[in-house]
């Protein structure tokens, strides 16, 4: 079974580097016991030294501020890169790779972007390079697409993989507060960064979406390709129409497999009914929602950021990692991380989705508007479930709110565009997809 | 990496067999890019021949009467065992070991009784023995506790993992009808066995909670050490309490561990949260919460049996056992499992456990009932939380429904058989348990 010793060196020593030290020294015993695998962390690279971490021992010498001291040691047999941040880290998983290292990182945004290159390398230097960890953190949605349901056609996806928006729009609900004061609240709490647009704009659900599709479709996709909307638009008033027509709004990213093997993948908000397990899942939590040909529908649920929890998946890929290392074997890499791998599946222009619509207008207060978006919808096939007009009270103004039946995307906007030529339509409508699919 | 396809024999053709030839004969392609993997389905073992089953075509001379054609085959590689029962699948599966073929079952029934046995057999013969079937069907708990939580000490864990008896104690929730009527029903729709005991007693729940020890705690436990009550006394009068008090009645199958490296492991109808994930699973599907150290809580829900999630889960074993099979590896083997194995944690007597209750009594209608009753609870250190009693309205007898704060079984046993001396007391108290662990 070969070394009976598996050493392993981090790059970064920040919030969960610090907790896979943590596990690796404080839980040696139990990752032997559980995993027949002993693990001994060698090296932890970070810029600026000396620097201690409550909780924690280092072995002697541990630290060190060279990256080199663990990507080109002989001894180490895996590199665990947390650093964040592509160019850098970027060549350093390459140098570890070509040195024949299993690697295990956390970084979505590199894999997003030089996902295929990489997997490339580690097929060529028959190593494993595992991500648990970069997409809905401690959460094993990695695993289980790539192993537990690699007999299933995934049908489609859904999940809440971005802990900041979450824990807003819970917020916004809960409590009946605006978007920039739970913003700011976020902020003080560290559940939002001093610059969160790449949370509420939805780019980092969009990088975890990427993932998600290559291993659910075979699929390499760039960012580019993905339909992208944030949550900064959502306002009290979507929030409590939504409540009051029986929904939840979540920001998900979503995928599904329609007819002619295209693949919809779209990140935006959406109204999900409110007695779903997707629209009960709180706070800072991530969900991910697949239903399978074969398994049916599924939900995994769990903390998708933190110190702790990001290390846990961590530390799984590094005792996967071990096993290959003791065993002389890789992990097998799906084919569609290759580079230059041809894509399975074509990924569907947002123009020609069919989903169902909330949407509120802001109309003059006079007879006959909604009778003349009413008509502009129909002309446009987009058929009306449900409509709720509220008496103004002496307002000039007044929300129209709508659901549609299903439309499709092209239409809507076609539609949108007549109707907001009419004088008494004030301002922009709001427009939220509906997904009932996630009610189960 | 050795050979490039590798055979498959299947013991047994019925619902779940039939699940599994349907994937490996109708997505050969899928699986192959998706793991690599070039599976052939080469035997099936069905006891009375011709067969033939809708939407799968088997190739040539594939089914036969003997298995062992299947298990002394030295083309075939991994042996699928879903007979069921204890004896012959015993007996098979032995062979098959030691005949050093990979092994796949979803025979919980027979792990728990002969685990241990089974796992030193394979070890031994460094052949893998995968089954993650056997424990809440299309869901993957068995992988994620082995390996994705491999890192975590388990706190405590929490499953719905009897389809039939969730079926039926949603139906009371939502029906208002009683337990043989849903049971009836269930039976008619093929979601309750004719004899339904080893479901409704608690047994199948127990049996997977055994597997779920085995993995979380890394000891080898058998059913006599359980705590295990099922659903056949829950009446409508406790569903609509639970309700008024905000709890809904799930059958809980539970471990938890305790200070002093103890565990408690029981299987019991318990009262949770009405707004908790747990207590909005409905119908026939599964759900295990598990609670790390690291992870924090997470929670996996899918569906637990039935042909295609069932067969999702054998899928994905074979899947992995056809990589150790071409790496020409075994699966490392928890050590707690093999035959021997000391074990690392105690169970806990139900008698030592601490919780809360929910305790209906029927009691005369006079004065000072209450007084009496709350006495003597208080004696034992037992104190209420809240109690309802509605107006009798001239009937004799009234229900007085109490929520206590957390006390010791051995105290509640204890007092419960001081109040059956009131003569106030008519009949034996309906007594459930309360979970507030799982309010996430």
């Amino acid at each position: 079974m070969g070394k009976s010793c598996i050493n392993v060196g981090i790059l970064g020593w920040g919030t969960v580097g610090t907790g896979v030290s943590k596990i690796l020294v404080n839980q040696h015993a139990l990752i032997a016991k559980n995993s027949g695998t002993e693990l001994r962390l060698k090296k932890i690279v970070k810029r600026t030294l000396p620097a201690t971490r409550e909780g924690v021992e280092l072995p002697v010498d541990c630290l060190t501020t060279n990256p080199v001291e663990v990507i080109d040691d002989p001894d180490i047999d895996i590199v665990v890169e947390l650093i964040g941040g592509v160019t850098e880290a970027h060549s350093l998983i390459r140098r570890a790779l070509q040195n024949g290292k299993h690697v295990v990182t956390a970084n979505k945004a590199l894999l997003a972007e030089h996902g295929g290159e990489l997997f490339q390398l580690a097929s060529e230097h028959q190593v494993s390079l595992n991500f648990e960890a970069s997409a809905a953190g401690g959460i094993p949605i990695i695993k289980t697409l790539q192993e537990s349901f690699a007999g299933n056609q995934i049908h489609s996806l859904y999940g809440i993989v971005n802990g900041t928006c979450n824990y807003i729009l819970t917020e916004m609900h809960e409590c009946s507060v605006d978007f920039s004061d739970v913003l700011k609240v976020a902020q003080d709490l560290g559940y939002a960064e001093a610059d969160p647009t790449l949370d509420v704009e939805g780019i980092d659900a969009a990088q975890k979406l990427i993932l998600l599709i290559a291993l659910a479709y075979r699929s390499s996709i760039s960012l580019s390709q993905l339909y992208v909307e944030g949550i900064t638009n959502i306002t009290q008033k979507e929030i409590q129409y939504a409540r009051e027509l029986g929904y939840v709004i979540k920001l998900l990213a979503i995928a599904k497999l329609t007819d002619g093997n295209r693949v919809e993948a779209r990140v935006h908000p959406t109204l999900v009914p409110e007695r779903s397990l997707l629209a009960n899942v709180g706070g800072a939590f991530n969900a991910v929602c697949v239903i399978g040909d074969a398994v049916g529908p599924t939900l995994f649920y769990g903390q998708g950021a933190g110190e702790m929890p990001t290390a846990s998946a961590v530390v799984a890929d590094i005792i996967d990692a071990a096993k290959s290392a003791q065993q002389g074997v890789s992990t097998p890499i799906s084919q569609a991380w290759l580079a230059g791998a041809q894509a399975e599946v074509d990924i569907c222009s947002i123009d020609d989705i069919e989903t169902r619509y909330y949407i509120r207008f802001v109309v003059a207060d006079r007879p006959g508007v909604l009778a003349k978006i009413g008509t502009i919808l129909g002309n446009w096939h987009i058929s009306i479930a449900s409509v709720i007009q509220k008496d103004p009270h002496g307002m000039e103004t007044v929300s129209l709110v709508m659901l549609t039946h299903t439309a499709r995307e092209k239409n809507m906007k076609a539609a949108l565009t007549e109707i907001y030529t009419l004088e008494e339509v004030k301002e922009e409508a709001q427009l939220i997809r509906i997904e009932e699919g996630v009610d189960f």
